[in-house]
This record gives structure tokens, sequence and C-alpha cells, in this order.
């Protein structure tokens, strides 16, 4: 049994861990931190934890000391101080905030505003999408966990790239639920304003631009330049993102879609369909992806993640099973709520 | 035309009163208060006011000294430190508090927690439900108006128990809007929270409770037992009650309907349907009330109103319009959304 | 293995019956009917099981004929002629539909509208909720499922009538998500109606008030009149039960919490709590309860459960496993999404 | 006063365009027509028009005929039919169906699918953005109000077009609620399907594509290439577009600015401000626009409308308004919700 411990486990990303590793046949929750709740029983925290997890939070990750594997879910900025010494103690990392995703330290401070303090392992860091980097992961002592975001678009995106399909800009616009704005009640979250209404935020300057930047950059093997729009519509789970891109070259719709369907060949977690849906994957870790053609090379591709799934607490599960040799479905194979 | 001011203008009450007020044919907004937002313009804290009042919030109410009408939208407590001066000056007063609600000091105490600061006002305010108290409304200098849920649940039973039709207690079950719980991001209204959700709160305690029991017994002469249970759903503006009363004799249905339409004959705002609908009373001030037996002498009765208007702003303005002599519709007559 | 067969699958019953049949550790199904969509894939009627069902849809039962367990999710009125042939085979089955729950033929008539053509078989069947009639289940051949309203408002009743706590009606007040609507649009599930919007429906008149009367009739052991009003409120999963009834002698609040928890001690499935919340049942086999006193012997009971889960298919689950000796929670075993 | 009909009534237009003119001061409602429902009382199959609107719906526009003015509320296909004849006896005509948006019967027959068979009005018929086509809706005997997305689309793309700043194609990701949908169950409206989902349809090739590429070809002088994706998203009013563009000359964010609000200056209608908020013009005839800078030449551009007021029955009035010379916000000039 892999031995796993959550840092920073009183949020949202943190209950899905938990919720996903206390069936994990293979993983056992041996601890689980939060400064916010020190001692207090973890269900009382996620009462949908009732009867599946019964410790209590601890405050510092001396009960991880042992551990094989750390889920690290604080907030960026904390995780660089956490997780150098995790590391030193051969713990394997996994990291779910945005702190070591961005592989530079310069792109770190424009986005992030702040100086990043753990350069070495900011440099060998991997980019913790399964489906796109398997087995860089597979020998990785650290992961940095994608953004919910660049989960779905690059997912969506990622066949165009790889193979050479796109070229100029593309557009990403993303809807998300709620639940990606985090447990803290805010203006944007309050019903009232967000109940019956769609609020972009961030409009040009979102951090996860950068990071969509990066990984189509990875499989192009060129720059590309992303625009990124979220917004909150009035769901609690779910993402889903339409970009548009140029193609470089003519394509019949088929063609396009046998090119999808054998890049994601083997990966059981993407599926190629006509339009994607939020329902059919929300509580599952699947990623679905489709496309349509609109008329003089343009591409609308479509793209639908649970955000606390796939879009986080479920790909960071993915990732370790591959970085422990596992299938990469153990603990993961059930499918989405349907409706 | 009759100069008005509102005495705590910036939460979802006071922009809803500008919203109307600015309309208005005869009432003219003189000034508006906040403390937390002194010196700003009021249509920068209610965008949907810009091009409709052109004023700044007053952090004090001295702006409202030459007024012949003040709707105090300030919270519970805070009005009765108010009123008694402008009562004093002349002023017509509508308070949307709890304040001058109950009539009684030792019921306030109660269920509000603190002592009343002003028996006198409290023993003479008259409680602003125009359909059933229009001739005393018409003559009071001081008009308590009623909380969202009594103004929704009473108007749906008053036929039964001013009629003498109903015998025993009264269940009240609400679902409200979210916008019932004010401007301020709670744990309650955070989308995550309520998005996908019904919440009970205040279950057996809520100081709506014996403010039904009250202007019920005004109707019926006796007293009332209520049981009320409100919740949130995940709509913004709206309330519905479901009520459940027991008949004292066997009628037809036609013939409760017979009573129910004299009962409100007359009452531009008040439709007896079979189904209450709240999108048919949204951003209006009517209010729908249906009702349909189930057997053994229950009787289900059903409401719906705009929280917001006649549960609030809209009713104030209709009672201003009673207590100035004017067609109490004057200002309000627009109907719902629909859809 | 238990080979199963699924009879009128292509609804949301059907879907979620497959969705936690697919991953059961000891069911196997072996086959799925659809007079709509006979020869179809099934992941084409429901794509999130794409990759977990790989069946396609027979049009007649025939596939049926060998397994040891049937799930008939046909509409009430066609169980009742399917489910003869196969017990007389000796398969177990587990109805979903009205047809077996009421035990009387003229009830059923009275509520339904038509008349009962297996009369033997109604009086045998079981009614299924395993919490409070598990060793009649564990014997059965034939079990009625019962309704997602009755699910919720019996189990947050039952220690008050199973210990001789209430007396008098009982008013059960439910919201629904929409789900429970199924599949076919209708104009109370279009969005513009019903998305901002509580609707109630069949008030006074709906099926499940018998269902209801009965099942608390047996725990009681005597007449129990009920006063039921279902509500569609704009979630999709979910139904939150609010019911008033009086005690039949003083009790404190911790008194009721003991004899709660002591009722169902030993059942995994039901979870005691102050408020019940649905986002902590969704996607899951449980039901919370929680209650408040309202003064005067008045006791407001509340339940959440997943319409489509605990409220149907997940129970129908649970009661296969109990027909079969197997621990009830096999293959149910996972939490609610929590948020 | 101006006496109008209502052609094809009992829709969410027909039923928006009676509340509005139902409160017109200088417009009377004297005949409404409905094909489904004649000798109905239109406040049976619009509720929220009872006590406002007393007609019955007439079969035939015979009622129509001594109007000075008629809005064609038919679909598309239809309204060709009867305008013709309306023209000739020289009433004024706006006509909220496609038939005569897009001025050219060639790029009516491919997008529509059928042959137009107006040809003459269709060349002369203005395009109704009152802030874009004052001056020729003034003179117009025949409008054609414009969809709702590119009501919304257009208005805050405009200035960029008409000043010629924007260069290369645009791409258009609106965001609706459901009630654009009209008033007939459809599965994309059930809301099993739509309540927590985001629904893209029409991808790259919705009928609005073209009329937005139109109307932005009108401004600028010059063709335009568009790429819209429509999505429905689960509120009931309102439309939401994120549009995005590139700047064909280096512009500081307060230039543009002042160029937005030089563009829209004495249009009542529009407001400029940063992010544009659906719940503040919900319910008002209000567009509200919004930008941010994405870098290199990027701009997105946000825009927000009811889609049944601005974005339907609301300009129609406006523009009925502007044909018959008096105030173009006569009967309009009431603010959004607003919450």
């Amino acid at each position: 049994m892999i031995r796993a411990a959550i840092v920073g486990g009183s949020g949202y990303t943190g209950g899905e861990l938990a919720r996903i590793v206390c069936r994990h046949p293979k993983v056992t929750l041996e601890a689980m931190t939060s400064r916010q709740h020190p001692g207090v029983k973890i269900s009382k925290v996620h009462p949908f934890l009732q009867g599946f997890v019964d410790l209590r939070f601890d405050e510092k990750i001396g009960g991880a000391a042992d551990c094989d594997l750390v889920f690290v879910a604080t907030p960026y900025g904390a995780s660089m101080d956490i997780i150098p010494d995790l590391l030193e103690r051969g713990i394997r990392v996994i990291d779910l905030s945005g702190d070591y995703r961005l592989g530079d330290a310069g792109v770190y401070r424009k986005w992030y505003g702040i100086e990043h303090k753990d350069l070495g392992n900011l440099a060998t860091a991997v980019y913790g999408i399964p489906e796109l980097f398997r087995s860089e992961i597979s020998k990785a002592p650290l992961v940095a966990n994608p953004g919910c975001y660049p989960t779905c678009a690059v997912l969506s995106l990622a066949p165009l790239f790889a193979e050479g399909l796109a070229e100029g800009k593309v557009i990403v616009d993303a809807k998300s639920g709620t639940s990606g704005a985090g447990m803290e009640p805010t203006k944007s979250t309050h019903h009232p304003n967000c109940g019956a209404n769609v609020i972009p935020y961030k409009v040009g300057s979102h951090r996860h631009t950068p990071e969509i930047e990066m990984a189509l950059g990875k499989l192009s093997g060129g720059q590309t330049e992303v625009v990124f729009t979220p917004h909150i519509v009035p769901i609690v789970r779910g993402i889903f993102c339409t970009s548009y891109a140029t193609l470089s070259r003519e394509l019949e719709h088929d063609d396009l879609y046998s090119i999808y369907q054998k890049f994601y060949a083997g990966s059981r977690f993407v599926r190629v369909n006509s339009i994607p849906s939020i329902p059919s994957v929300v509580g599952s870790n699947f990623c679905e992806i489709g496309y349509e053609f609109a008329g003089n090379g343009n591409v609308v591709v479509m793209g639908a993640v649970d955000n606390l799934v796939k879009g986080g607490a479920g790909q960071a599960v993915q990732n370790a099973n591959v970085m422990f040799g596992i299938d990469e479905a153990t603990g993961l194979d059930f499918p989405g709520l349907g409706v």
C-alpha cells in the first residue's frame, strides 16, 4: 500500500482528494493537515466524508513524515516552503498549487507577483497531465498538478499543437462552476450576484494564461499566444472551454476526428465526442472533447471536465498512480453522474 | 410632490426602494444615507441606477430633515434610534426593519434579544399590509413594513382567518430566493453551498413566526399557533409559501374561491389563481395566491411574491401611497417579468 | 456472481442502475431492454457510460431469461405485465415502478386509476426500505422499490412512528430536483419555467401520499394521515423533505437524538445530523436526517437523499444485496460529492 | 396615440412586447394574434399580464387592419407572407423574425434554407439598432429588428469597427439564458440537461453569424469575418457576449474608453462600464459594455443585454419610437432589476 498524506486539506480540493483517496485500493490516507482546523475531525469540515475518513486534522505535516506520497493543496506561495523538505526526505510530492507549474522563475514572478524560493525543484518539476507527459511523470519525484482551466483547454487543443495543425494565436473562452473559487464566500460567489449571471474575471490577466501557453508550447515545440478569459457561470461543478484556433492546412472533419482518436488512443479518461457535456463528466476523472469547423480554417474546439476531479484532485491521483507504476485509472475508474 | 428620503440605502432593500421611487410620479427622492459609503455616488453601489439616481449617499439623515416621508431601511435595533426624532418633526415614517412590527415589548425582547427603546411608538405603529389594514395605514404617522415571509404567508392565509374558516395551528413552509439574505456574502449564500441545495435555517426559531401569528390574530380576533420554516432555494428573487391549515367547516373548492375573490376585490395587487408563480410576480408588487384541498378538511394554501418588492420596497411604497391619500398603485402599476 | 438485467433502461433510473451495477463487485449486467431504442448502444443513450457498459439495448426481456435478478424500471402499469412471468421462472425481481408498493388493489385503483392485474404478487411483495424492513426483504422474491419522496419522508419520520412518539397527522413538504420528472421534456421542466421558480404539483393528490401513509402505518401499527406536497426546485439531483409532526409526549432534544441514533445504529446509509444537506448525499446512497423542535410539541423533521440513488437505483441495489445475502453496502459504499 | 398590433403574440417575445406596450404612454395595444390560441384571453397564455391586457387573441390580423404600427413576431418564413400587405396599406412594420435582416436574397437562402419571397422589401428594410442606424430607422416603413445575439455583439464591437480600430477576424463567444430558446420544451432546455451545464449549439453554423458580419460591415465599410458560438447557460434572461478583436493600432485603455463614450454619447440605453452585468440590465432596455486589453493588440470586448428586451421586444419599441418621431426612451425608461 502507498501511504499518503494531504497537506492543506480543509478546502474543496482537500476534501475531494480525501473523497477519492479513501476509496483507492492501493493508497491509504495517513494524515491530513489544516492550519485552520487543527485537531478537528475531518468529517466535521467535510461532512460527506462521515463514515469514510475517521482522522482529525493535524496542524503540521509531522504526521506526513513517514509517508510515501504527499499531496500539497496549500495556496501558491506556501507550497514552495513545504516541498523542498519533503523531497529531501525522499517522499514523492504532487503539488496542486501553481508554484511549480511554470518552470521559469521570471515567468512565475511576472504572473504570481512574488519571488520563487525553490529554483532547483522549479526547474525539474514535471507538469502533470498524464495523457501528454506520462513518461516524464512516471520518473518524477515532484509533479506540478495543472490548473483546472489549463487541464481542460490543453487537453482539448493538444492534438492540434502536437501535430502542427494550428497556426497563430488561440482564444480560450472558459466557463467555470463556482466551486473553482474555493470555500471562502466572496462577492463573486454570493448567490444574488452570480446565481443568474455570467461573470468574467481577470480578463487578460489570469495566471492560467502562461500555463496554457507553456503546455501547448511543450507540445508544438514553439511559442503559442493564448488569449484566455475565464467566466463564472451558475453551476457548482464543471468547466467548459470553448477554444478558437486556426488550422495550418486544410482538413476534413473526419480526418481531424481520426487524428484526435489516435492521439488519445489508450487514454482511459479522454473521450472524443461531437459536443462535450459537463453532466457526463461531473464526479469523474473524464475529459470530453469535441470540435466543429467554422469556415476559413477556423476550428472551434470544446472541452469539459469536472474542475475538482480531472481539473484537480482526480488528476492528482492519476499522476500518483503513474508515479508509482500502477494502472493510471486505479481508484478513479468510475463514470460521471450523467445527470 | 412628496419629498422622500431613504435611511440605510446601501443594501438590496435600499436599492429597490430607489429603483421604484425614482420612477414614482408623485414622489421625489431627496436623499439617501449610508454609513458604509458616505459621499459615494449611489449609482456606484447600485450600478443599475445609473441614469436614474444622480445623488450621493449622505452619512447622516440631516438631508432628510425637510422631507415629508422617510423610508428607514436600517437593521433592526438601529431603526428605533432614528425614528422617534423623525416622527417628532412631523415626518411620516415607514420602517422596513423589524423594530415596530410586533407591537409588544415583551414579544420583541423574546424574539429579537434586545430591549425596545421606543415603547410609545411601538404601541401605535400600524402593521403595513395595505390589503388588510388599509384604513389604519391611511392615518398612521408610522407604519411598520412587514417582513417578506409574513407578507406572503399572511396574504395567502388572511381570508381563512378573517372569515373564521381555519382552526388549530398553521404550518408555513417557505422557500426564498437568496436576495432575502442581503448583500453580505455568507456561508449560506456561497454558491457552491446553495446553488444546488435547499437550506432550511432558524428552524423553529425565526423571528417572522410571532409576526405571522400576530397578523393572523388581528384578523381572526384570537390566537393562532404558527410553525414556520424558511428555506433558501437557488433562485435570486421570489418567495413561495406553502401553508397548511385545517378548515373549521366543510367547504366546496368553489365556495372558498368566491370567499377569496370577494375578500380581495378591489385589491389591485392580489391575484387569486390556481397555482401561484414566482416568475409572474418577479419585478412587480403582485402577490399570487392559490389553494388546493387535501382531504379531511386539510387545505394547502400557496402564495408567491417578489421578496424585494411586495415583500419589501414595493409594499413600502404602497403604504406610502395610502398614507398620503393617493391611489395605492401609483408608481407600482407594472406587471411582473413573466419569464 | 449475480447475473442481473434491467428492463426499461432508457430513462434516468435505468441509466443510474447501470452506473451503479457496472461497478458492483458481485453483480454483472447481462442485459438491458428498451422499447424505444432496441439495438442501440446503451452508451449512446447514456453517454456517461462510455467505457463502462458495452451492451446494446434489447427490445424484449428474452436476454433476461437466464438471469438471477431483474430490475424492472418500466412505468407503472407495465411492470405488472412483466413481473409474474419472471417470478415464475424463479428470478428475483425488484420493481422500481409503483405497481407493487401499496399492497392493496383498492388503494392501487384509487390512486393509480387502473385495475391491478397481479393480485397474488401484490399481496406478497415486500416494501423495500432495507433500514426498516431488512428481514422481510432478505426472504422476498419480489421487492417493491419505494418512491423517491417516500424514501426520504419515511426514513426521516420512521423513529417517531416506530417508537410511538408521534400523534395526529403529518405534513410532508417536499422539494425535488428536476431529474425526478424523468427524461421527457415537459412544461414544468422547461428551464424558463422552472429555472427561477418553485413549482408545486399534484397538491393534495400525489400517489406517494398513500405510500407514505402505508409505510408509516407498518411502523406504528396504526393509521396515519399524511398531507403531502411535492415541489420542483431548480436543482437537478436531490430531494429535501421537511415534515411536521406532533410529539405524543414531552421529550428533550437530546433524548430524541439518542432515539434516532439507536434506531439507525448499524444502518450504513443513514446519518443523523442537525441539518441534512443535499450536496452531502448527491451521487451516493446516503440519507441525511435532522430535526428541530418548534414549541408546543411540534417537531420539524428534515431529510435529504439523492432521488436517483437512495431514492431510486441505489436503494434498488441495496435491496438486491439484502436479497442475495451479501453486505448491503456492496457496490454502494462511496460518499456523496459534498460540493 | 399610436395604434399598435402584435402578430404572433403567444411566445415569449409576444408577451414581452405586450408587457412593454401596455405601459407605453403613446402607444395603445389594439390587437394581438395567435394561430395557436384564437379566442383565448391573452392573460391566460401570459398570466403576468392579468390586469394589464384585457384582450383576446385574434386568429388573423384583420384586427390589425386600422393600426398605425404592427409588430410581427411570427417565425422566419411566415413574416414575409404577412408583411407586404401591411406595408401596402401604409402601416409601419417592425419585423422581429430574421426575414428582413440580411438584405440579400442569396445570403438569406444560404443561412435560412428557403427562398425569400419579398425581394423588394428585403432590399429596403432598415436594420433596427437605433444607436447605430437612428436616422435611417426614422424614415423607414419597415424595420428588421435584430437578433438577440447580434444586438449584444454588434453594440459592444461597433465603436471599434466604425472608427477603423479593428483588423482581422472577430470571435464572438455568447452565453444566453434559456428564454432565448422560446416557449416550446426541448431537450436543450429540459432542466436536467441544462440546469447544471453549458450547452453550445449550432457551432460554426448559427444564422446570427452573417447578421453580425453584415452589421459590422455597415459600420466599417468593409468585410468582416466573424466566428460565432452561442451557448446556453442556466439562467433564464440575459445574454453575455465575450468578443475577441485585434486592434489595428496601439491604443491606451483610456483612449478607447473615450472613443466608446463619445460614440455612445446621447444613447440613453448604452452604458460603458468596466465589466457588464446581466442583473443590471435584466428587465430593462439597457446594454452594458466593457473591455479589457489582453496584450499584443488583443482586446476582449464584453456586452450584456436582456435578450427579451434590448435583444427583442424593448428594442422593437425603441425602433417604433424612432419611426414615429417621439423620444426613443418613451415607455422604456426604467432601470434593470439590479439583483
